[in-house]
């Protein structure tokens, strides 16, 4: 049986416990709130639990091995390396932490101290993006030429963080699970429109050695919500589509040829030499298993095996340092940020 | 009665000779091309008018009042600037011309024969685009916080210029018509995924002066046709998808209100005082007419009165300056490049 | 504080109490079902509330006011008769009864017993059909020509119903609640493809004195899920989409225009008098709230002065009236048949 | 060479003569109509082709192989009568002759003469439902069990036929070329909304012996159009929606499973047995040919070998039959009509 603390209960925290007191083998211990009004709702939902004020309850509760942070970014540093400290696995919530050296603080105290350190990158716990990143591994869309992610919305606008932080993360951690390759580079324009409010709006280029380039609009003052991924390969390219109630990822046989002679011919005869594939289209059935229940069951199984998890610290840290990185990219009006790449080195 | 030669018979000079054949008033009075297979079937259609290899015959053809240049880019200035020395009207296909300097040239040459100089940028001739040009005149959007293209589908892979040029234009002169402001930097980045081929996919951010964002997101490779636009108001906003066969113009009530006195507050009340407003949505009717023709009628009332067209050279020239700072970031693997304003005073 | 007693914890059963739970002035007092892993659930959530397999427990329980039946429609009349003669108000499930004789017994009943008795017409507590009750009242669409309902998907196959008891219930009582006019006769044609199940498809017909006709499009067996409702009128148009995240309900300025003179004019003429109008689209803000917590606030609200539901006893009569009627058809393999409408007066 | 006349260049006439221009061994001889003003208009467009107001110019003139009857329908009969006597293969515009019996006169004229007689139904050869067809015929769906169709939109009010000879006329084409079932019986209701015009909606269902429905909703008077089939198998079902740019037909393998041994157990076990199946959904790359292209082109070949045409008298004769049903039974309220199926027999 594994023993869970939950420090948060806003927006996320709810949906934690809900899932993990649905898996056999675990069991929710403790959950602590600064908010009276949370407590209480909490208390109202789980009786039987610890509900407290104080987050220290929940490290010193010996029945409790695991600690999950769902509080907002700035405190998740000072309570991931409390638990830490106090031997206990965790899982943080995503952004992981506000700079990458607080992030690779954590990632060597877990390290140390053998203790599990993940972080909830949700997405890529969905059944959407490993279909995905199945095809994409099984070589299904040949090599991969662009990724292209448009994540909008109206609200729910942050203080503490700008949409790159709240929304391209999501981007940032798929395109980190569905691709073998990593960025070197990153460009970013953006803007608030809030006087004094973090940026709203964000556009994001992340640049590559490879022959391939990744883009992400978020935006929080957009009048529709939209979720859609364009992944375009040399040999298939795939929509995906997070809002569509099945048909989530669709796998288009379509694409150029090029007929590789051509390329010394005369200028006026190569034009022949390109032309369009257009096949099947192709939408895989997706399971509808809620994906934080998945990540949550399999987090149990690392703590259990002594595992590794798949969002694990230093997949935390490789968003971090890209989110860093674009957020100074876009306050420098959208200069080119060299990202350190030696860094992420697992 | 105003007669027109038409120089390049490929891809759009069959629409702009069907739309000229119907505006009375107007008379197509000769068509050139290189190709004897159009040159074939432009007769085959025209059997009246002139059919020649020889563009020159329409330069010297006293009938003739307006020339149109349909053929590729490159040849654009020297048959505009022939066609204007010859004491012809012009009206050039988009994009204008491959340089500024070019574009300038011609600008200074019609101004000084007091010839008509058009540019087709046929977008800004649609009825859909008018419209939203007339919501945001009205000060229906409020201020305009920023503008969001899609442009994207599977070909047609162009091989004398970039999709900058060939997609990315369209946005570029529905921008400059729609909003009154002009920005003053471009970053773009992209790529080509055909050995020594124009890029194939780029991203572009205009800066402004004011709180205004723009982006475009063009692409030769994409599985699916989209051509979404979002313009985002302080008061509401707009959809605009030019795919729908009806309500392309969509305009949603939507946005953030945000109480200003709050701003001094301490943070933690401030979160109370941004607030999300959800109003109706609106599709205003939009006319079914064919842009090209409304162009061309257009431009013959212009050349008989003597008015400046809408589409005039200054608008291509300061379309041809985004284009070419555009191209230089996006080479420059997004540098930001700043615009010089002052050429475009119009 | 009104009590509230809940037989049948099974599919609908957990929605009724969550949002009981949550109404001010309600208390659930107890839940009854007769399966055993069912009110393990019930007692999981609900520790406080009484839990029990003999649903004899409820009525004899002086602090219920209010019975729920939330069971297998076979079971309807005998415990809503029971509770009735227990001395509580009754809701129930839809379908109401499996005859109308059953309803009009429960009608008898609870108005001899001046208790209330309500059916969970759940939808006609939607914001979005009672904006559209709002439209047509208000004279918005001119007289009503048709309305048209599409609610298919794959599954649930009912086996104690075919799929107009379990579905078009629906479309019957949003067409009581928005239309104020009566059908008079009704055909409907199905079929089951699972031998000895009720019928998996259905289509009906109702027709009405006035100009006037009314469809419904019901299946078990299709490979997408539609809700899809058009609803035409002389002055405008509706489109109901209920699985539209947002605008739901849109309103088209569309219509034909008739010439009256052009009536007695001769045929070759007459067509020119026949036109077509399209004007704007406009789709009004619909409240996000939940169905069935408005209704379940107003049933508390009727039980607390004595006033008659919007969902009583007689619209449940109607509803089964029609469904009785279709499905006779339908057996009849679509026998046209003749509503008797006195029944049905208020 | 085979030389057609056309008679009648109204709505359809200049599709068709554009078609059969753009054949090789195809030429258009001549084109009658009426109206002054189409004359001008086709002797603009074809100013080598006999234009004439006399349709006796074209079966007279020798060079003519092949009338085309593009006229109202009431006109159908005597001009193709007259085409036959005058020795000329013919094609008949849909609706292909307003009864059954002028039909059959067609169809023993043109077998006694040994002359082509064909019906434009253009749809049973475009490229969509042909695959259908196909995926149909190789056993794909399984067993069909419903055939669902909604063909809706606003206009065009016909004066002289009513909305299910108009629109209705080519689902039934569809259907009588995807299936190969014939239905028993026809039961249709519908409604006129302009006073001294034909039905303008209508709702028919076709009856088989076979254990399966057919439905069709046809409706001038609907505020979007609409044009979306359901075709249930029991092994996969399709959607066609003919206004998706691509993707037309998607085939989605989902279904219900029915464990056979179930069906004699008892009542409460049996709702084990019976499973739901959803599988990945599969869109055929569908060629994007002008269907009227392919069926001149099918026509020409059949003239040329003396073949019968896919779209014989035969099958126009059937879908009349069905039409005469269909509107027999919308002017009875729905009474069911028994088809006699003898008369088909090809």
């Amino acid at each position: 049986m594994i023993g869970v603390g939950i420090i948060g209960y806003g927006y996320w925290g709810p949906n934690l416990v809900r899932n993990l007191s649905e898996i056999p083998g675990c069991r929710v211990i403790g959950i602590s709130d600064l908010r009276p009004e949370r407590l209480a709702l909490a208390r109202a939902r789980y009786p039987s639990a610890k509900i407290t004020a104080e987050c220290q309850d929940l490290f010193d509760d010996r029945r409790i091995d695991l600690i999950v942070v769902a509080t907002p970014v700035s405190s998740h540093f000072r309570l991931a390396l409390a638990a830490l400290a106090a031997g206990k696995h965790v899982l943080v919530e995503k952004p992981f932490t506000t700079t990458s050296e607080d992030a690779e603080r954590l990632i060597e105290e877990a390290a140390r101290r053998k203790l599990m350190l993940a972080v909830d990158h949700t997405f890529v716990y969905t059944p959407a993006v490993r279909k995905i990143r199945e095809i994409v591994a099984a070589g299904g869309l040949g090599d991969v030429r662009y990724y292209d992610s448009v994540r909008v919305n109206l609200g729910l606008f942050q203080h503490d963080v700008n949409v790159i932080w709240d929304l391209a993360v999501h981007d940032l951690s798929i395109l980190d699970y569905v691709l073998p390759m990593r960025p070197v580079a990153v460009t970013a324009t953006g803007l608030s429109h809030v006087p004094g409010e973090p940026e709203n709006i964000a556009y994001l280029t992340l640049l590559f050695e490879e022959n391939l380039i990744a883009h992400v609009h978020v935006n929080w003052l957009a009048p529709l919500k939209l979720r859609k991924t364009l992944i375009g390969g040399s040999q298939q390219m795939i929509v995906y589509d997070d809002l569509e109630p099945s048909e989530k990822v669709k796998v288009y046989d379509k694409g150029i040829t090029v007929t590789e002679q051509g390329a010394a011919a005369a200028n006026g005869k190569y034009q022949l030499l390109v032309g369009y594939r257009a096949g099947d289209m192709w939408a895989p059935q997706i399971e509808v298993t809620e994906a934080l229940g998945i990540e949550l069951r399999h987090l149990m199984t690392c703590i259990e095996r002594g595992e590794t998890p798949q969002s694990d610290g230093i997949a935390g840290l490789r968003i971090v340092g890209l989110l860093e990185a674009a957020t100074a990219s876009m306050r420098a009006r959208g200069r080119v940020i060299e990202l350190d790449s030696t860094r992420w080195a697992a």
